[in-house]
């Protein structure tokens, strides 16, 4: 299926028409026992329907969500800008396509200004957030750090016992918050020895291989990762520090990661549906990724972030989720394209005279918030490559242009 | 583990304490990979939470939807009656508890006058329907008829050329709509080298052998059925005749069958809450017994049969789902409890004095229609026993004793 050779537009999914046809061609089947689900360009497909694939819970919402007001100006999709790295101005509706974009709302004031959907995407579609579901953890953490029921300074193991011998042991649960542990673990997507791996087929996402005798969930695997350096003197993104932290938030609270994000977040912002959160085969949450969510949900989350959290988050935590991080503990080296950001309570944080922040996850899934320009952004995409540093150089600059154009 | 010696108190599963703890204590988690889902005493947890043991698809509801009002009278639960072959009166209360239920409804003209709960089962959850599952697909397939889209008379053949080479091919729809099909396939859930066994491994409900080599999905398993007999003579129920019936309405259709359900029934009836439908591993719908469906919503089905499809299925559909099926196809000695009753169009219908019928899923799964007394019950269980002749001494005499008491 020669996926590389494909680009945003021919590796439209209705084009490709997988799973189309009761039974679909055999050619057009996506098997989880294939792992098709997360190969490009069934990405395109699965990314949408990954329920479909893997067991999930329910995250409840509270019914009666009322959509954001529509004050749509198409002309917005004519805004133009350079890609990083680019030499040519293209269009923002060019640079979706190019961004393998399945779905995008732009909220101005509040109201959407602008809409797109592609491909097998609809607003009723719960597409897979991956690493966004991070941001929510941060927030729901910070929610109990503010009221005073999680210490950040305190270790993990005081909440967590079976973390003792492990890497995170004697972190704090900020380092967690903020990613400074100093774990023997590589996240490298492109990489198949790195940690992710074996995290991954702890968590069960793909098919194990047959002769895998490794942990079977995370709560196994978690307590296997080791120590390596000196926690809090470096940002380093690793997806385990965000599965402890939901670990220790369900443990306070003594619920399902799912029954947390519905009574927190779903039910008191009014969300429009229900979300489907990914689970392992012990019935425990995929914190680090496995949100599926409405594309407008996504951008609900935001603006309650950009408005101080509407009551519902309190404001110290938006403070600490906006401003947080420490830069001097961002490699520059790493991130070219993010210069003078940090990572804080799981958000991505520009420390920019416009005070922008976005939730990242890998192949282009983007809440990006500019204060400044009054304006959230929210993004679902299957782009081909997991590192978002290969959607950056269209998207970051995209953004910047209609905060530009909306705050004329 | 020893399930057979507990009984609907002592199998609680709050007070086994399945799943509960973050991680679940290793004796207390269910795993897919041993079945623990699909086996007594687990079920009591797993039944009403499929969706993390198995892949689905959503069956969205409009949104919207309104609660039936309450006229609870608890002194119904008081209700005594003999059970069948019993010796001594229990109350309704009494064999609740006997039977394994999860939960129940009774309405009484169109209100809630008795409503229970047990162990993890609440109003929201989306428990397993089963074989209850064949009466929406039945219901449905009835609609195409009506409509002049699907003939009754036609082969199945006609719709599915796929199965001309297998025992459906010869078939009629009828004959698959009233299960008078003579196939080489027996379903008795206690055998394992039943035609059952065949069906399950292809679904993949459960773990399939390490050396498996059959098909892995429904449409590929659905064509190697063969024949055994000659067709239309009598009732034989088998499950495979629903998956071939829900193919078909998919195929003419052109939509998945979770969207059939939700354009067909979930949006027009006003369901409270999307449904959970299991799917293979090609995507395909677990028509013959994946729907997880609230409670009332399951009643909510059930009542509009009552009224004559409220103008969401016509009527010409409900009395044939009603008063179809043929009694000289019944066997009596296999179902020595239901004397004189009829299956048509994938509903049980008891053809007696007060018009009732009722859809039937393995484990206890019950809708009950009592026209003459206005009553519908809705109930959920998980029984020990798959077949229903285990709980039928239990529960006919009870929906009767309710209904005399409400006819009075």
């Amino acid at each position: 299926m020669a996926g590389e050779l494909l680009d945003g537009v021919t590796s439209d999914p209705v084009r490709m028409g997988w799973m189309e046809g009761s039974p679909p061609p055999a050619d057009r089947i996506l098997l989880a026992s294939r792992a098709d689900h997360m190969r490009f360009p069934m990405i395109r497909w699965s990314y949408s329907n990954m329920r479909q694939f893997v067991p999930s819970r329910r995250v409840a919402a509270a019914g009666g969500g009322v959509a954001f007001e529509r004050a749509l100006d198409d002309g917005l999709g004519q805004v133009s800008f350079v890609p990083i790295n680019g030499d040519e101005p293209i269009t923002l509706e060019q640079s979706l396509t190019q961004a393998f974009t399945d779905g995008l709302l732009v909220l101005h004031r509040g109201k959407v200004v602008l809409e797109r959907w592609f491909g097998v995407t609809v607003p009723e579609t719960r597409h897979i957030a991956f690493s966004v579901t991070k941001s929510f953890v941060g927030a729901v953490a910070e929610m109990l750090v503010h009221e005073g029921r999680l210490d950040p300074a305190a270790p993990t193991s005081r909440y967590l016992p079976e973390l003792a011998v492990s890497g995170f042991g004697d972190a704090t649960v900020r380092q967690v918050l903020d990613m400074t542990t100093a774990l023997d673990f590589s996240e490298d997507y492109a990489d198949p020895d790195s940690g992710i791996g074996a995290y991954s087929a702890a968590l069960g996402l793909t098919p194990r291989p047959v002769d895998y005798a490794g942990p079977i969930d995370l709560a196994s695997y978690l307590p296997t990762i080791g120590k390596a350096g000196e926690h809090g003197v470096g940002f380093t993104y690793r997806t385990p520090n965000t599965e402890v932290l939901a670990w220790i938030v369900s443990r306070i609270e003594g619920k399902h990661f799912a029954d947390v994000l519905s009574e927190r977040l779903w039910q008191p912002l009014g969300m429009l549906g229900d979300a489907d959160l990914i689970v392992d085969q012990a019935g425990t949450a995929f914190a680090g990724g496995g949100l599926n969510l409405r594309l407008e949900d996504l951008a609900r989350f935001g603006e309650a972030m950009r408005m101080g959290g509407l009551g519902v988050i309190p404001e110290a935590v938006v403070e600490r989720a906006t401003h947080g991080g420490d830069p001097s503990h961002f490699d520059r080296n790493r991130y070219p394209q993010l210069p003078g950001w940090s990572y804080g309570s799981q958000w991505w944080i520009s420390n920019n005279n416009r005070g922008c922040f976005s939730a990242r996850g890998i192949h282009g899934q983007t809440l990006w918030i500019d204060p400044a320009a009054e304006m959230t952004v929210a993004r679902f995409a299957s782009h081909p490559t997991a590192a978002n540093g290969a959607n950056d150089p269209l998207s970051l600059p995209a953004w910047a242009a209609l905060a530009d154009v909306l705050s004329r």
